[in-house]
Parts: structure tokens; C-alpha cells; sequence
């Protein structure tokens, strides 16, 4: 690899230094989080993320295409913290996998900056279909997936799927709709009773 | 009681039939429902909702008051069909209180007709404060307190919002995000799955 200019490929158009490279791409990524997590899917434009990133809205589209397709990358980053919870779950010990999955989901949700853009894809999903499928499709492919794929149980995405509903269940009445006591009650108490659930649809037939 | 004219109580505007009475009121609150389901809290206007019902905006806020007092109606008559269902739980044997509580509820999701309306007030709660204060204090109040004092276990209504959590995740799961295979497996393969889950929330100390 040669050092100094970086080649520019065809097709892009010309800009200034500040607005090419990986760093212009990051800085319209975690700009469309923000985006996303302020204003919902509706109200979010490609016009409104360029603005708000000092960018042309012709460069958002080279990087990530339409507004869904940003919506996607901005979905894939709001998710990253969640990523690395499938291999810390399925290692370890089968008899505690309960309580690793519900420990590690709400040490997530519990710290306030990885819930906010989590929450963020959660509403949007609920209210946009196009949204609905980025979240769809993530999920199965990446979350679920990857759990699923080691349990050893009859219908392991229908068991995974049941264990992501309770879940997230319990985030929208407590993070969201604020119903007492769940949105008040110690996280402990949460676990000790969601973990034998969790449990016995990860490892009972 | 004399029959004939209604009588017409003081500081309501006067009006022509078609606009007064118990029918003009309940004609509002469909349509006011109806509204809420179709375009979200967000965009729905008392305006809108005279409007549509060919009213005066000033007769909107004659029987409901605000905007969200509207809404808190309308969520009234959309868990209607919902609130018979804690009766219907806690009568009878407690060693299926489980099963009866999986079966009542998503029979009330699995039907589109009483899916819809749900389906909107879940959503505006999940993006509106306002929306959501409704929802917390009418689902404490109305549904879950029912259940909840009956209950013979410790912090009954807080196992009673953890029930809740399980099927609400589940319902938007399957008929909102139509996350596979749990938006096509069959109602009777959930019911099997989480009716114990409910069953231990329940009754297991």
C-alpha cells in the first residue's frame, strides 16, 4: 500500500478533506443515531442527518444509500454494546444460562447511554414498517441467531424469540411506560424471578 | 323522570339533535378511537376528531375536555373487550390460573378487531409521555389491580406487571415486529410454552 493522498474511487464526488474518509462516514453514522434517537424514523431525513453533520446529502447517500439504509447502520451501531452479549451467554455453564442472559440483556438496559438508542430502534420499530424490518432482520440474523444456534432444545429460535419477548416486555414497562412497582423494583428482584423462565426455555425440551 | 325534551344543561352550547345526547357522545368517542388507531397520538387533533365525527370542536372538549382526556377515553373502550378478562382468570381453579390468563389474553390479540385498537394505544404510549401516563395509570388501576388482589404470593402486583411484560413483548413481537417463527407458530404452541411461566409468576412464592 502506498502512503500519502488516498485514492478517491470513481463515482464519488470531490470534497473537501474533512468530508471523505472513514472518519466523515463515522461522524455521519453516529450523527444518524442521534438523529434517529432524538426525532423517531418519521421525523428523520437524510436532508436533516447531512445538516446536522456539516455534510452535502449526497455524501450520506454515497455511504449508506436511502433513508432505511441508514436507519439499518444506525440500528447495526445502536446494537453493538448488545453484540457481545450472545457469546457471553452460551459460554459458561448450561445450569446458569438463565440468569447470564438476563443479567447481561439488563447491564444493557440498566446504563442509561447504551438503553437510549436501543429504546430509539425499539420505537421506531413499533411504529414504522420499514423499520420494524431492519429490526426484524437484525435481530434474527445477529442476536438471536446466535444463541439459537447453540441451544439444545427443539425449536431454538421460538425459544430464543420467547426469552427476547419477556425482555423486552419488561424494558418497555419499566423504562418506558414507568408502570410501578416494575419501574422502581430492584434489578436483583427482576433477575431472581426472570431467570429460572429464561432457564427452563433455554434448556428444558 | 319526564319524558319528552332532554333537558339541556347550563354553559353547553345549543346545538341541533344529530350533535346532543348519550349518541352524539358515543359518536365521538368511536371516532376519536378510530382516529387515535389510524394516525397515532401524534397527529390526531381535537380538530381532527370533530371533524370526522361532524361535530364542533367545542363539543369534543364539552364531554372529554383536553386532548388527552380524549385519549384516556378512548383507551377506555379499547381495553373494554380486556376488562373482562381478569374476571374470567381468577375464577377457578388456582393450578391453572396460568393457562386461563395466555389463553384470555391473546384470544383478545389474536382477533384483528380487538388487535387494532390495542395495538394503537400500546403504540402511542411507547412514543408519548402522555400517552404513557394514561396506559400506566389505567392498566395499574383496571386490569393488572384486579389480578393482583387476588394473588396469594408476595408483591402481587408486581407479579402480575411481570405476566404482563412476558405477553405484551410476545404480542408485539409476533403481530408488530412479525419477528419468525413466533409471528407464524401456532397460538397453542406459545400458550404451552408460557402458561407455566405465568402459572409460577402467580402462585409460586
Amino acid at each position: 500500500m502506498t502512503t500519502g493522498a488516498t485514492p478517491r474511487r470513481r463515482g464519488r464526488p470531490a470534497r473537501k478533506d474533512a468530508e471523505s474518509g472513514p472518519s466523515a462516514r463515522q461522524k455521519i453514522l453516529e450523527t444518524a443515531r442521534a438523529e434517529f434517537a432524538a426525532r423517531g424514523y418519521d421525523k428523520t431525513s437524510v436532508r436533516g442527518i447531512a445538516k446536522a453533520a456539516g455534510v452535502d446529502p449526497a455524501l450520506v447517500h454515497h455511504y449508506f444509500g436511502t433513508k432505511d439504509e441508514v436507519f439499518a447502520s444506525a440500528v447495526e451501531i445502536s446494537f453493538e454494546p448488545a453484540l457481545t452479549v450472545p457469546a457471553k451467554v452460551v459460554a459458561g455453564d448450561p445450569g446458569t444460562i438463565g440468569e447470564r442472559l438476563a443479567r447481561q440483556f439488563f447491564a444493557v438496559w440498566e446504563n442509561p447511554a447504551t438503553r437510549t438508542p436501543l429504546l430509539a430502534v425499539i420505537r421506531s420499530a413499533l411504529t414504522h414498517d420499514a423499520a420494524a424490518a431492519v429490526l426484524r432482520t437484525f435481530v434474527l440474523r445477529r442476536l438471536l441467531g446466535q444463541v439459537a444456534e447453540r441451544l439444545d432444545v427443539p425449536d431454538p429460535e421460538f425459544r430464543a424469540e420467547l426469552c427476547a419477548s419477556h425482555m423486552v416486555g419488561i424494558a418497555l414497562l419499566r423504562y418506558v411506560i414507568k408502570a410501578e412497582p416494575l419501574a422502581s423494583v430492584d434489578m436483583e428482584q427482576i433477575i431472581t424471578m426472570v431467570a429460572p423462565t429464561l432457564q427452563r426455555y433455554l434448556t428444558e425440551a
